[in-house]
């Protein structure tokens, strides 16, 4: 499969080499936010780091007390599943059918690429996630949504003005930053404001 | 400087979010490196998500016990600096030559953008990373050596062939693997072995 020759190698070395290699796939997975500066859409594995940074500065403002380094490795996690189910845009409800059912086979699929320790605790993270149920999940779940909100304030509505979402999916979209980082819910609520009046926003029906 | 009023919020908030802002650039700095499958150059915010995860993966390998959660915070942190400075190729003697001024400046710039505290401990994780004498940072470094290795080894060669880098610069460059990685210095010296044997390294000289 490929040009390394791991036979001198244990077997666990082997599971997280091709791991590893299996994670660069990562960076081609486009999602539909747009750069901050809108020069290009953005990828699932640079989002991962950017967001991962965020928890680290803007940890003081989360809700709940959190566990910090658990919150990144959530990160770190959270979109690798989509080297096989692809980025299901945040709105699209059609997509969102079916997400749950692709992300778990792909989760069994690169996660079980791994030594099986390593495969269970990995799973673990990303589920954790997903269930969006521990102080830290509730946290980076507040901060995966945080990042695309910047990205479509810098980009006068961005992918909100592009697929004509209307104010009120975008309130229940960013509802975990309410909760998971209230100090910042009043920009929410301004932004989507300043955009509304602009008229980016679809109508509501 | 952006459609964002953040007037009503603390000097902490607005310095917090305009550096988060400010690091959506990383995505654009360009390495030398190709992604793993060759389609195209890896930028330096997904290169740092992608060793982050492996820090994790192959923690067990550290020569010496490493905190992981401090070997992923500087990891996480250890490219800003080219936001202004750009990605110096590990190669380039001339470029060396300014790297430490042209990063010096760009880490006061970048991290000064971050309230005090924050400030000083980010720019302290980047000069830990530099200067690499802590076990984090022994093995933050050798994973930042290891990932261009994988991908170099796919590409037939990749930026050594390119650039004609001989076997004893490779070496050098990778020493951090077998200081802090050993288990994983035969796959170096394997893979150099193979490339040199293909005719695809620069000339001892």
């Amino acid at each position: 499969m490929y040009p390394l020759d791991l036979n001198n190698f244990s077997e666990a070395v082997r599971q997280q080499l091709a791991f590893v290699i299996e994670t660069d796939r990562l960076k081609q997975v486009l999602r539909r936010t747009h750069l901050m500066d809108g020069s290009r859409l953005e990828n699932s594995a640079e989002h991962s780091w950017q967001i991962a940074l965020m928890a680290s500065i803007l940890a003081e403002h989360a809700a709940e007390p959190v566990n910090l380094a658990h919150t990144i490795e959530l990160l770190l996690v959270h979109d690798l599943v989509e080297i096989d189910a692809g980025d299901t845009f945040a709105f699209d409800s059609q997509g969102y059918l079916s997400k749950a059912d692709r992300e778990q086979a792909a989760a069994e699929r690169i996660f079980g690429l791994l030594p099986n320790e390593q495969s269970m605790s990995l799973h673990a993270l990303w589920e954790e996630f997903e269930a969006g149920e521990t102080p830290e999940a509730r946290f980076a779940v507040a901060l995966d949504r945080l990042a695309p909100m910047l990205s479509n304030t810098l980009n006068n509505g961005g992918t909100w003005r592009e697929h004509h979402i209307t104010r009120a999916a975008i309130l229940r979209r960013m509802d975990p930053i309410r909760t998971a980082i209230p100090i910042l819910w009043p920009l929410v609520l301004q932004v989507v404001d300043d955009i509304e009046r602009q008229g980016y926003l679809g109508a509501t029906g």
